[in-house]
């Protein structure tokens, strides 16, 4: 365990910014690995398979699951969605950290695996500031962001069971945060056991 | 709860540099305040009453504890040592945070009153570089600096209770790994639970 990577987990209500911070935040710190979903939805334009997921009939994504090959899944709005286990390992025993960025439902499952895991909820500045965000972008009918809405404040309640908390104010401070809790982690006495032991 | 300062705790093994390091810190950060102890022992030469510690008469620092004025206090080869509660709730309560570099056994007492505090655990690279680090100041016996490092050995297990451990490989890379850590604590969900509540 000494020199095991870091996994850290990533969620936030929908709209908040969460794949920009990451981008972001992997494009700074290379050395950070990022873990690609497997799910059974369609490619959109420009996806590609092993880069933005891995795409699966339901078929062969209930063979992974039957066979406990994902860390966490869940259906939504009719999709797989799913981690798959074997190359995180790999990486996290190579000492490397792994990043998911997944939703609530599938991050407590893998606390639930993984509870040694760095589990961060992002956050919008506020519920008003979240809205704006959502405005801006066009790309919602007033139904869809009452719903959205709606679903990020119920949501909250479960950041609570997160580890940190990070406003996104901005991309690059919300990534600096990221960064520090990362290095910060580090230090945490439960994954520096051995190095105490080692000094008696 | 939701502004206030954290309440860091610096401890180490004699010789591993908490000085140095909180001293680096201070420099670079000046907005994190130190705590000043009480002593009963006597000024050394140039040292401030009120700067370097508050000296007390064993009369004087007894009603303190009598009146329950000190965080934490111990008697140290017949010399009492104490941290006055005061002036620390003021400075945490505006926001400011409060570095304390004590004795494992007065971060002990400090934590069984203030948990939220963080607690950091200073340690040399090894016993083999602390060895070698008090012999290179030429200040001890023989006899003086085995009564250290058997010492330092016999403490290590009491940096299973911290909540961090920072090796001192370089006075510049423990300094950013304790800034690191009081960044990161400002994340800690359970300081953000005020701020996850209004936006519900």
């Amino acid at each position: 365990m000494a020199n095991k990577g870091l996994l850290i987990v990533v969620s936030g209500p929908s709209g908040t910014g969460k794949g920009t911070v990451c981008d972001l935040w992997r494009k700074e710190y290379p050395d950070i690995q990022y873990s690609v979903s497997a799910t059974t939805r369609k490619p959109r334009e420009g996806e590609q398979d092993g880069i933005n997921y891995y795409f699966h009939t339901r078929e062969s994504f209930e063979k992974m699951i039957e066979a406990g090959e994902l860390l966490e899944w869940a259906e939504v709005y009719g999709n797989y969605y799913g981690t798959p286990l074997k190359k995180i390992q790999e990486k996290l025993e190579a000492g490397q950290d792994v990043l998911l960025e997944i939703d609530t439902q599938g991050a407590m499952n893998v606390k639930s695996k993984v509870p040694e895991g760095v589990f961060i909820y992002l956050v919008p500045p506020s519920m008003a500031e979240l809205e704006r965000r959502i405005r801006g972008r066009g790309t919602e009918t007033e139904e869809s962001l009452a719903r959205r809405l709606g679903a990020a404040a119920a949501e909250i309640e479960i950041g609570k069971r997160y580890d940190y908390v990070v406003v996104n104010d901005t991309v690059e401070q919300a990534m600096e945060a990221f960064e520090v809790i990362r290095k910060a982690e580090r230090c945490a006495v439960n994954r520096n056991m051995e190095l105490l032991d080692s000094m008696k």
